[in-house]
């Protein structure tokens, strides 16, 4: 059995969607940020960084594994279910191009985003010009790449959109008054956006927790 | 032959290490950010997110690959060669907990730092105060794993540690001014950062590009 520490947020809803699309048996553990518990003892111990989501695999056809950071999962389920991830080649490193592209820019831009334009009461002009700019860039990015393509990494869904969906779909409502230019003028973001949120594990994984 | 596009940044430098560290035959591209040769028609169609480094592999013994993001890069390098990356179980995902890790949290955050209290000339205190924040937890959790575990994966040397290091070691001087109290106590850090750049690989690679 797999039990998934996660919360109502892209990061936790990436995992929710790729477990879904494995069609696995799991349990989800809710790690309630407002309530801080991801500072607890137990969930340290788990996930040092004190982030969600977290999974620990004692499922008996393998090793027990524990495991934190969303993009680690994702390559760890793909590799140990053989889906979703392309075994070689320039197909697998292209779904690993830009499952890092959303980890280390995409989600940590948009995030930032977030808290300056829209969470902090104080406001800095500055943070949020910054954060705008690489925001639309960023999607500009990915308009371009989906298109010439029908998923991020090519022709075939994979660990890859799963990472950037949630965080563009939060994006919409969220920051749409700071990104309302950038993300109106993305034919091809919208496509991809109403293709992968279709799929039926994509809907059953974004409503991961129940709260 | 592998043609390594790069700048003299901590992304740039975990390539050259790691190439250094397999003893692989390498051309180096440099593309000067200064210059923003980032946004050559050239370099765009390598990189479409004008970002270093990417790589051109084409090697006799495999099909051509082209990839951009330093963590995918790292783990083709790993994966092709057999090395630095363990082929299953937990180690394998430690592995890649740590360096997602780093592309997602401590280099976009020593990043964003390193612009509003080093580079901006407009400052907000704000954002100083968040990321100077962030940053120094971050370097506790590297600090607290490496009291524990001889190298960030554990007990071996991996990608995780190529990736981290060129940035912990930029913003020893960098950052000492904003980060000094954090950066001065944490033995495990320094033990661990003379580890990894004692190693020969380690100091070619930091010296590339050649300028």
């Amino acid at each position: 059995m797999i039990n998934l520490y996660t919360w109502a947020t892209p990061n936790g809803r990436k995992i929710s969607i790729m477990l879904e699309e494995l069609g696995l048996d799991y349990a989800v553990s809710p790690v309630d940020l407002g309530k801080r518990e991801q500072f607890s003892a137990h969930f340290s111990a788990i996930s040092p960084n004190h982030k969600i989501p977290a999974i620990v695999d004692t499922s008996p056809d393998s090793d027990a594994v524990v495991i934190f950071e969303s993009g680690a999962i994702l390559t760890y389920l793909a590799e140990k279910h053989g889906q979703l991830l392309a075994p070689q080649g320039q197909a697998r490193y292209s779904a690993f191009e830009w499952l890092h592209w959303q980890t280390s820019a995409l989600g940590p831009m948009l995030g930032q985003l977030g808290f300056f334009a829209v969470r902090s009461e104080e406001k800095s002009a500055l943070a949020i010009a910054r954060f705008t700019e690489e925001a639309d860039r960023l999607l500009s990015v990915m308009e371009k790449q989906l298109s010439i393509h029908a998923y991020l990494a090519g022709a075939d869904y994979s660990i890859a959109d799963i990472a950037c969906y949630p965080w563009v779909l939060a994006a919409t409502p969220y920051l749409n008054d700071v990104l309302e230019q950038s993300l109106a003028t993305k034919p091809a973001l919208h496509r991809w956006l109403q293709l992968v949120g279709e799929r039926p594990a994509v809907k059953r994984g974004m409503a991961v927790p129940t709260l």
